[in-house]
C-alpha cells in the first residue's frame, strides 16, 4: 500500500482524492498496489468540502507522519510549499506538486535536495497533458529543436473568441472573468507570467538550462487590438500566445508572447480553453501534444498519474530529465539577439512623405519589409500594418523607438512577432 | 555503460544505431549510463549499410554474448521474432521492439515470460510519437472511455489528397507507391491490417483486453469513391481511417474502418502521412498526441527512448500497463452490437417508387434517416447518399443485403461508418 497526505485540498486536492476513490479499482491493478490518502490539510476545517478523507489543518501532521510515503503539494504560492516539500524530503517522503510557480524558482535546488527520492510534477504544465512525461522519457533521444505552447487556456480561450467572433480585448475579458477562466486581476494569465512558469519547466527538461522568470522575455495579450486580428485573418495568420524555447547553437531562446503563426500549422489548430505543445526534435520531426490545460480533474489526472508511477517504480526518469550535466554548455540567449519576423502597427497621419520616413528609418535598421497593408482610421488617420523579412529584435526596438520620435506615427507602434 | 546488440539493421535499425552515435553526449547525460550497439545482425553481410557498427550474420552472435544487455529487435515478420525475443528474455536480456505484429499476436505470452526484465515496444505503434508512454503512464488515472487513432501514414496520405485534390482511389495509389509511402502489395496498409495490430496494443493497454486481429471488424479504404469524398465535404465530413477503442458498459468496441468525422474534431486535422491519436480518459477529457508514425529517425527516435528509459530505470511500468488483472470482467464487444450512425451510398434507378422501397427497407430494419442528397450519375441513374440516426450494426448489415437483392439498387450499397 501506498499512502499519501495531500496538502492544500481545493479544486484540484479534492479531485486527486476522490479520482482515487473513484478509480480505485483500475488505479490499484495499473500500480500494483493500493493508493489511500490517509490525510489532507486545508486551512479551514470548517468549510464544506466534497471529499471523504480525513481533514486537519495541521500541516506537520503530515509531514510527521512516518507512515505518510507521498506528499502532494497543491497549496500554490511559493515560499511556503518550498520550505514544505523541503521538510518532506528530508523526512525521505516523495514529493508530487502542481506547482508551476515554485519549480520556475526552486526547481534545481528540489532537484539537488531530492537525489534518489521522487519528486514529480507532471501537473504543473499544461494540466492533464503528459508533456512531462513525453519530453522527458517518451522524446528523450533527440535533441529539441523548439518548443512552442499554448500553455495557457485563460488567453487561448480569449484569442480564439476574438479571433472567431471579432470580440474585443475589454470585452472578452469581462466574460472570460464571468465564466471563471480569468482572476479578478488577470494579470499572471494574460501577462504571460502563467505561461512562463511553465516554459521554463520545459526548458529545464528539453536544455537542462536554469533561469528565472525575470530572465527571459514575457509579453502579455493585453495589447492586441481589432485591426491585429483583422491583419491576421486577412494573412491568413492565427494569433496566438506561445511560450517558445529554441535551440540556436550553443544559445537557447526563451520566450513568451504572442505571435501571428499561419494558421494550418497544428498548433494554430489549438482552440478555446485548450493547451497544445508543438516539440521538433532533430530525430522524430514536429510532435504536438494536445488537451486540458487546467480544471480540477484533468490536473488531478496529471497528479495521480505520478503517483501511479511512484507506487510502480519509485524514481524513474531524473527529475528535469538530465541525470548528468548536458555535453555541451548552454547559455540563455540575450532579448536583443532574437531572430524572427515581425508585425508592425503604425498608426500614421494619412499625409505624403509620411511612408518615406518610415522606410528610412526601417531601413536604417537594417529592417526589410516583406507585406504592408493601409487601412484608414474614422478618424481621418489610417493603420499602417507591415510584416518583415527575418530582423533582430534590438534593431526592432531601436526602430520603433525612432519611429516613435519621428513626429510621423501618431500613437505608441505595436509589434507582433511572427512564427513560421 | 549499457550494450546493445541489434537484429535487422534496415532503415529502423540503421537511425537506431546512428542517433545513438549521433547525439551521444546529450543521450549519455539523459540516461546517466554511455549507451553502446555493440553489434547488428544482417542477413546480407555484403550490402552497403549507413552504420559504423561491427555486424554479423548469425543471431547468436548476440543472443550468446553475455555482455548485451538489450536485445532490439526490427527484423520484422511474427514467427521468426518471437523465438529470438523469446530467447533473449531466457538469457535475462532487456527487449525492444518495433514489431507490431509480433505483439499483436503475442504479447501476452511476451509479458508473462517477460516478468522482471524490460520489454519495451514504443516504436510499434504510431512511430515517433510517444503514445504507449502516454498511455500507459501519463493518462494511467483514467478510466479510458475512447481511442480513436489514426496510425496509418500511407491511408492518411491516400485521403488527404482524394479529399483536398479530388485525386481517386487508383491515381492516389499509384502515387503513393513511386513516393514509397505504399508496398507494391498495399492491402496491409490499405486493407486495415496495419492498423488494426496498433489498436490492439493500445487497447491491451487501455482496457487489458486479449483479442487477435482476426476477433475484430477492420475495413480498408479501396471502396471511398469520389461521390463519398464529396458528400463528406459537402456535410463538413473528413474521411479518415480511424483505429477505434471505446468501453461501453464491460464491453470494449475494437474496430479499425473509415469514417466520417466532423471536419472541427482536433482529430480530423491531421492531415497527410501524419499520425494522430485521440484518447479520451474520465477525468483528463480529450488528448490527442499527433507526429510522425514511420520513417527511420522518427521511429528509431521512440526506439532510442525505450532504450534510455531501460538504461535509467531498468524494468519501468508494466509491459502492458497493469500490474494485476484490471478489477472488471471486460469482453469484446461482438461487431454484431456496434451503434454508430451510418452513411449509406445506394445507386438506384431514377424512377418512381425507388425511394419509397429503400425507406421501407431501412425502416422495417429499424434504421431512420437523417439527412439525404441524391445526385444524378451520367450513366442516368443517380446516387441517393443518406446518413442514419445511431444505429445497431447488425440492422445496417441486414438491410444492406435487402437493398442489395431488392431491385432498386444497381450497384452493391456502400457504407461508411461516422464518428461524432
Amino acid at each position: 500500500m501506498l499512502r499519501v497526505g495531500i496538502i492544500g485540498v481545493g479544486t484540484v486536492g479534492a479531485s486527486v482524492a476522490n479520482i482515487l476513490r473513484d478509480n480505485k479499482n483500475i488505479i490499484t491493478a495499473r500500480a500494483g498496489k493500493e493508493i489511500v490518502v490517509t490525510l489532507g490539510v486545508v486551512s479551514n476545517l470548517h468549510k464544506l468540502r466534497d471529499v471523504d478523507i480525513k481533514l486537519t489543518d495541521n500541516i506537520d501532521d503530515v509531514l510527521n507522519d512516518d507512515s505518510i510515503d507521498v506528499v502532494v503539494e497543491l497549496m500554490g504560492g511559493i515560499d511556503k510549499p518550498n520550505e514544505i516539500v523541503r521538510k518532506a524530503l528530508l523526512k525521505g517522503k516523495a514529493v508530487v506538486t502542481a506547482n508551476k510557480a515554485l519549480l520556475a524558482y526552486h526547481r534545481y535546488e528540489l532537484q539537488e535536495l531530492a537525489g534518489d527520492i521522487p519528486f514529480e510534477f507532471e501537473a504543473a504544465v499544461a494540466g492533464g497533458i503528459p508533456i512531462i512525461n513525453a519530453l522527458r522519457d517518451g522524446l528523450s533521444a533527440n535533441h529539441i529543436k523548439s518548443i512552442q505552447g499554448i500553455m495557457n487556456g485563460t488567453c487561448n480561450y480569449m484569442l480564439t473568441r476574438m479571433i472567431n467572433d471579432g470580440v474585443d480585448y475589454n470585452e472578452i475579458l469581462k466574460e472570460a472573468q464571468d465564466l471563471g477562466y480569468a482572476e479578478s486581476d488577470p494579470t499572471f494569465d494574460v501577462g504571460g507570467f502563467d505561461a512562463a512558469h511553465k516554459l521554463l519547466i520545459l526548458g529545464s527538461i528539453a536544455y537542462g538550462i536554469d533561469v528565472k522568470p525575470e530572465d527571459i522575455l514575457i509579453e502579455g495579450i493585453q495589447n492586441i487590438s481589432k485591426a491585429d486580428i483583422e491583419f491576421a485573418k486577412e494573412f491568413e495568420y492565427s494569433i496566438k500566445l506561445l511560450g517558445i524555447a529554441k535551440k540556436v547553437g550553443n544559445e537557447i531562446e526563451l520566450r513568451v508572447h504572442p505571435v501571428l503563426i499561419p494558421e494550418d500549422k497544428m498548433i494554430a489548430k489549438v482552440d478555446g480553453v485548450m493547451n497544445g505543445i508543438s516539440v521538433v526534435g532533430d530525430k522524430v520531426g514536429e510532435t504536438m501534444f494536445y488537451g486540458a490545460g487546467a480544471g480540477g480533474d484533468a490536473t488531478a489526472s496529471a497528479v495521480v498519474a505520478n503517483i501511479i508511477d511512484i507506487a510502480r517504480k519509485g524514481k524513474g526518469s531524473p527529475m528535469l530529465g538530465f541525470e548528468n550535466q548536458p555535453g555541451e554548455k548552454i547559455t540563455l540567449m540575450s532579448k536583443d539577439n532574437i531572430q524572427t519576423k515581425y508585425y508592425l502597427r503604425l498608426e500614421v497621419a494619412d499625409k505624403s512623405g509620411t511612408l518615406a520616413k518610415i522606410a528610412t528609418i526601417l531601413g536604417n535598421n537594417s529592417i526589410s519589409i516583406e507585406a504592408m497593408l493601409q487601412k484608414p482610421l474614422k478618424n481621418g488617420s489610417a493603420n499602417l500594418l507591415l510584416t518583415t523579412h527575418i530582423s533582430i529584435e534590438k534593431d526592432i526596438i531601436k526602430a520603433m523607438n525612432e519611429l516613435e520620435n519621428s513626429g510621423v506615427i501618431l500613437t505608441k507602434p505595436a509589434m507582433i512577432r511572427i512564427e513560421e
